[in-house]
């Protein structure tokens, strides 16, 4: 794969989708939905502008979005297969989106929007709308719509999957082509300059988002920013990265050991390598994530570990990178198939260092498929050709 | 400058960004204002972090964000100098983080909530909270809030100005580095990949905005996206291209010619440089944003191309990509010293091409400073040693 490649994936059923909205609108008797979440416009409709709202009632869909975007809303629709009506309006024109709404509801309609994502000044300037062009049967009713979409989107069809997949590719091919050169002197920053060029030229959009690269006492920090400090023999590299492909995200973090380890070090390696490897075997349709999540605690509180692992297990990733199901200890999901999820379980010793392993796992029939292939650890003592000396 | 670089840059006024807000909150009778659009979060405290709330008041700042950052928000608010508390608490739990602004107001408080981030969700735990939460003097009152913070941030510092300056010099660099290898067969997306690359080798911790590379046809779209078409003689390449650094974004376009133009593509050409330079020659503190858009627009119409002009004429930058004061038709804003604009008139020929030239411009006490530098158009055909073939 590289840049240029355009690999034929299987194709997204956004028929299915508009489908699978619509019966939760008929159940929940709201003649209107608004959905504003642009990930959620993206699911529905396949447009990816940067602004867009689509309406969903019974029987109409109606894209609506600014003049930069007129041509590109066109083209990815039909690329889609969606029909749906377009609207162009001013950006950020609140006001006219919400007079474009009222249009589609009769007197008396319950018109959804999603309140995790339509601000308050835009409720109130919605609500002034209904007021205004109430009819005979009164104002239009608005009703706070939560994870309605989400909720459809956990389950990924073999589009989704194929497209996951391949950004799950990209990055176990950047990794690889990179790797050789970690070593003494290089820079966290480098590294992840490395990775995105490298994410780029095997197909990827962009990064997945902000690449972590941290050595030594920096990979105590679950969620460190790289650094301009050089790497040194004797330490821990820490790397979480994903590459971008058609809007779909890929999630994976290894381990490597620059030059030899001491006793403790090996020790954190082996807790979460045992730890991770039983969390993604505990995946499978029907377990709860909230399982999987305790199983990956048990195996470091064998090691004597469990206090230092300070997040959750794991998140479902799609069009964005945290998505539902997560899976935590307060977790309430149970694991389906279809469902895409990461396994990165870590221990964080502050001011010494750390270690995460991290797959992202399909949920399938027949039990689970890692997505992210590439070795789970390297503790040969990477010392190849740094970047700087070659 | 390269990524391990680490420039001296002036240091950033923290100290007065709080004072400003408080007057502001003063003047407006409001007790606590709850900050949560993240720049706005970042501008005020130096915190970096994907979630973090400031509730500022007459005597107190107090940032809220989860464990992952807790490590992060204390160097952080250390490095900025600003001395706040810190609470942490779950991810998205709203409301707890409506329970610390409740015990911050006394009974009847005015609350400001910014009403074009908080979500219609929030709002409603808000105000159930205070509800719940009520003392003598009644629940505290929750206060629609809207463009306070960015107000404030339309003026940089110069500890901003720095930044905004360095940014826009690595993709200077960055652009100087890479132009070399445009020519006939590399594609679009192959050269976004270089322009990454070469930025974040320069410095950036990022780009600013995905970059647009556009030729022929597809230079016609102002937001297109880089495709897999390859390049060919007598085509115009649009790049819109920018770095983050330290936050702040730069902002620059160019357009060059691959191989010779016709008569038309080089009279296209030869308008928007006039119209780009007409307009960043108007940019002066207390001239009318209307008015630089308006000189973009009579100069294109000189040419006969002003209905190719779709969109604004430009935007203000900093800590987003897109801030205010807008330069269109309906802008109500007066430059000042201190803002940071771009001009980047543009014409659009559907199906044929396009050409557009940006450059960010400091408006400073003398006039103007044009923080982007490189050569503003390439007409020479560019045809050096592509990449594919190097």
């Amino acid at each position: 794969m590289n840049a240029n490649s355009q690999p034929m994936l299987a194709p997204m059923d956004f028929a299915a989708r508009s489908r699978a909205i619509r019966s939760r609108l008929e159940s929940e008797d709201v003649d209107v939905l608004v959905v504003t979440h642009p990930p959620n416009v993206r699911w529905l409709t396949g447009f990816t502008g940067s602004n867009g709202q689509v309406l969903v009632s019974g029987q109409t869909l109606t894209v609506v979005t600014d003049p930069r975007y007129e041509v590109q809303v066109a083209q990815e629709l039909a690329a889609a297969g969606v029909a749906a009506t377009v609207e162009i309006v001013r950006p950020t024109d609140d006001r006219k989106l919400a007079q474009i709404v009222a249009g589609h509801g009769q007197g008396g309609a319950r018109i959804g929007l999603e309140s995790d994502s339509i601000t308050k000044a835009q409720w109130d300037e919605f609500t002034q709308v209904m007021e205004a062009t109430a009819g005979d049967g009164g104002p239009s009713q608005l009703v706070p719509v939560s994870g309605w979409v989400q909720e459809l989107r956990q389950i990924k069809d073999d589009g989704e999957i194929a497209r996951l997949r391949y950004a799950a590719a990209i990055a176990d091919q950047a990794l690889a082509s990179v790797a050789a050169g970690f070593g003494p002197g290089v820079t966290e920053i480098e590294i992840a300059a490395e990775l995105a060029y490298a994410m780029r030229r095997a197909g990827a959009e962009d990064v997945a988002f902000p690449t972590i690269v941290a050595a030594g006492a920096n990979a105590a920090l679950p969620h460190a920013q790289p650094s301009h400090r050089p790497l040194a023999d004797g330490e821990l590299l820490l790397i979480d990265m994903g590459a971008r492909y058609d809007g779909y995200h890929s999630d994976m973090t290894r381990t490597f050991a620059i030059g030899a380890l001491h006793d403790e070090q090996a020790n954190w390696v082996e807790a979460v390598l045992a730890a991770q490897r039983a969390g993604v075997e505990a995946v499978s349709a029907g377990v709860s994530a909230r399982a999987i999540d305790r199983r990956c605690r048990e195996v470091l509180a064998d090691f004597g570990l469990a206090d230092y692992f300070t997040h959750g297990t794991g998140h479902s990733i799609g069009l964005e990178i945290h998505e539902q199901p997560m899976l935590s200890t307060r977790s309430e999901d149970i694991l389906a198939v279809g469902h895409v999820v990461t396994v990165e379980p870590g221990v964080y010793l502050p001011g010494f260092g750390g270690v995460r392993i991290e797959d992202s796992v399909l949920v399938t029939p027949s039990g689970r498929e890692p997505l992210t292939l590439s070795p789970k650890i390297d503790l040969d003592g990477v010392n190849g050709r740094p970047f700087n000396q070659q």
